[in-house]
């Protein structure tokens, strides 16, 4: 059995190097990538594996430069580029060459610009392989006992595309592009833990936001591509729930919940039983939470900042 | 009247470029330093300017080299060191030539290596001099009312070496080589708001670190070096007070406390009324507290990444 330390666990979700600590090895494998674009806009939005590149039919609304190692979506208007993207991703998920595909949700991302704007939606399944930031929110449902807190831990179906029978946060879920981070939470923690929406309305506590640079590999969904990037910012909630509700999932995401001790969820983290960026969100609240301390932890500072990654793309 | 946006802000500590964003200016600005090394370790610990280096008298015990741009402290031992570092600037601030050392504290400051033991410790006074993190506590104290939180806020007497007459946070303090976050916390409780000790231990929360890289200007000290390098680490500690407590200082470094309304901070922040990095431990208070949500500020997770800024050098 491994047993994660708290930084062990940040650098599963946190894997893209640093420039400032590995300057060559950020530079080499940033130059490997190839760099997303639209029209009309200067910034690099996500970075493509080669591998990509070379497999997928571009039709003629991308323009793929070799040389400058870019791919350059068409569009002058954020319909048209939406339109673009779609009919390309609607012929990949058809020739079904990429399995990644095969998760397909019909749900879109947003990628931002630099003033905030939405520039094009992306089928979410097809994120990875754009490298863009994608977004969620994480909540964590508590209760407070006599023995300390309590914490809501539900176990993912089995049967789930991603991380199948691990345990999760009490809710959680993508932001879908037009949808806010609060409007998210109510509807998932409705769905996904049965909590009444005027109770989630009233008393979910926005909290900051998690981010970190994934690099995908074999334990997202066994049998898929590896290697994709996945910059990731999720917005944090905490949620104070009565002593006497039990919450039961109403989607069949989760298989049940149960209310443990934070020393059985940190045993559960250390031994790697939690998603990987489930783990990350809990000990921001254990750290919010004076639950992990500066004295108690070695590695306080280098977790803390790495919880909240600095991306490289613009952001929501 | 200025009026700075949460953003703004964050910008006026958070000054040293981004690799990931700015790649070349951030390169430029780190060639024209001087790395600051120790005898025994690889790492960088701390950019000096040049002006620095050609200013400062250097003793044999030092090996500066201009074409590799490294300033070398020998020494094999961190006894050695220290001793080595406490005659260079015991010399420098007898032929008082740097207007920084003018603030002479009496206080050393610890320089950690990757492995997190103490390197060396310096002079508070001249730790800007070779551009080393430091670090600091802060703590909200606040109170629950029928009207939401307020807090105490009191205001830096007049003849403060920085940041004269300006509105800082409850309690903050630098953390002295050998001192504990916790321990600082509850003697600058004591000292600057006469917080009793146990009622501190008790009830202190810890609840992260806050870290910027700022690059110093005349705000801080008028007359003082500017362009020197100040990258810090804060820990963030908030303590509920009962509301029948007034603090009031014990040391002369505030004048007054006066407990203010969530909004009354928010204005006095805006209008720049606050010591710059207290602006920063307020925000990540309001975003904690739900006061500040990603629905009411635009900029929200550029925010929370930069306030969580991970710093070029090994930390404590």
């Amino acid at each position: 059995m491994p047993t994660y330390s708290n930084l062990d666990l940040v650098k599963q979700c946190d894997r893209f190097p640093y420039p400032q600590e590995e300057p060559e090895a950020y530079a080499q494998k940033v130059a490997g990538y190839y760099k997303f674009h639209v029209e009309s806009c200067d910034s690099v939005l996500g970075f493509i594996l080669p591998a990509t590149v070379k497999e997928l039919q571009w039709p003629d609304v991308w323009k793929v430069d070799h040389d400058r190692k870019t791919v350059l979506l068409r569009g002058r208007t954020r319909e048209e580029r939406d339109e673009n993207v779609a009919t390309t991703l609607a012929a990949e998920r058809e020739r079904a060459h990429f399995k990644i595909l095969s998760g397909w949700r019909n749900e879109l991302y947003p990628v931002y610009g630099p003033d905030r704007s939405i520039l094009v939606n992306i089928e979410r399944a097809a994120s990875v392989l754009f490298g863009i930031v994608t977004y969620g929110i994480h909540m964590t449902g508590y209760v407070k006992t006599d023995d300390g807190l309590k914490i809501w831990v539900p176990r993912r179906a089995k049967n789930k595309q991603t991380y199948p029978g691990m345990l999760d946060n009490t809710v959680g879920g993508g932001i879908a592009s037009g949808e806010t981070p609060f409007e998210t939470i109510v509807r998932e923690a409705s769905e996904e833990a049965s909590l009444p929406g005027e109770y989630v309305v009233k008393n979910a506590k926005s909290c900051g936001t998690i981010s970190y640079f994934d690099i995908r590999d074999e334990r997202v969904a066994p049998g898929g591509e590896v290697g994709l990037l996945q910059p990731e910012c999720m917005y944090v909630y905490d949620l104070e729930v009565p002593a006497d509700f039990v919450p039961r999932p109403d989607d069949m995401e989760a298989e049940d919940f149960r209310l443990l001790s934070i020393p059985e969820v940190q045993a559960a983290m250390a031994n790697g039983e939690f998603k990987t960026n489930c783990a990350l969100m809990l000990l921001d609240f254990f750290i919010r939470h004076g639950i992990v301390t500066p004295e108690g932890e070695k590695d306080y500072i280098e977790i803390v900042s790495r919880l909240h990654r600095k991306l490289e793309f613009p952001g929501a």
